[in-house]
């Protein structure tokens, strides 16, 4: 029974996620902010749905676990904005680390290595699937700011150069989804919601 | 682009579920209601977490799939309670089927179909991993009531024959969390969150 336990104190500790908030609006809810809980299950359908996109071989299931697990840490290391600067993010690495020994520490040894794994993988961005779920990631609030005039974008006065640059992992890795993003973009400056430059 | 266009409706279409309100309530955000998408997300990452439990082989991948799909229908049929009366229910499968159409219908035709066949899979509840899907989606609920002091049951008067009744999946499919779920479940009675009888 001592495994099971360890299993629930883990899956109780998830609820916490549901109050950790990001800069994305949820349109269809008044435009209340979007948390990480619900947007990692946006993201993990996203990538179901947009998989076959992909110019190397990716294993979705992985991918999707990924998506599932990719958040969590922010549960004590809070979300910090896509578009932050250096200063902002100061320290929020080691945060990060200590909050995925704290978090991850809570499930038996086995299961705590493996989602360890998975999470420094996404982290690192260097297999097809970890750079796969990152794009995901990267076009998801993308696909939402365009369907909400800028949404956080205009709020933060972000450049389009930012947005080209983090939806690079596209480039490469699904390039009918990189040019897709490419015009979604230049739209976005000729709305004026993001700043051209 | 025609099908990625299908495929990016779909994805929008699903900010919607961040709106369906559910009876669980999220303690650590205020005990405000939960909404379906980030239940969706936290019954995926249980399913996950418990797959080992499973007495049968069990595709965690297709029941994390299904778990992520499960209640889509919602954004048009709305949540109903789990322990909804029959005249509550009235007409609801039929609510459920005309959203699975027109949303699901959203994707190209054949994620169209495969999304489909998932969902009433789970619905029917004949096959392993469905029952397993279930199963997760019950006991659920079952976590998140015991550590709310009661929660949905203590405020709608449910009794322990209906929880009982609801868990059963897990009878036969997963013995040890059958056992706690009945633990629990007996615990609830004991301290007055669950009507006896």
């Amino acid at each position: 029974m001592k495994e099971l336990e360890q299993q629930l104190d883990f899956i109780l500790e998830l609820d916490n996620l549901k109050r950790v908030y990001r800069q994305a609006l949820v349109k269809p809810d008044g435009n209340r902010q979007e948390n990480s809980a619900e947007h990692s299950w946006h993201v993990a359908m996203l990538a179901q749905t947009l998989c076959h996109y992909a110019q190397e071989p990716v294993d979705v299931a992985r991918v999707v676990n990924m998506l599932l697990i990719h958040d969590i840490v922010e549960i004590d290391a809070g979300d910090t904005f896509a578009f932050a600067s250096e200063h902002e993010l100061d320290g929020q690495q080691d945060k990060e680390f200590q909050a995925a020994n704290r978090i991850f520490g809570l499930l038996p040894d086995t299961q705590c290595r493996h989602v360890k794994e998975l999470w420094l993988e996404f982290e690192a961005a260097n297999t097809a699937d970890a750079r796969f779920a990152k794009a995901m990631d990267r076009i998801l609030p993308l696909l939402q700011n365009m369907q909400n005039e800028g949404g956080s974008w205009a709020r933060h006065s972000v450049k389009r150069s930012q947005v080209v640059e983090r939806n690079k992992y596209l480039e490469g890795l699904a390039p009918e989804l990189w040019g897709y993003a490419l015009e979604q973009i230049d739209l976005a400056v000729e709305k004026g919601w993001l700043l051209s430059g």
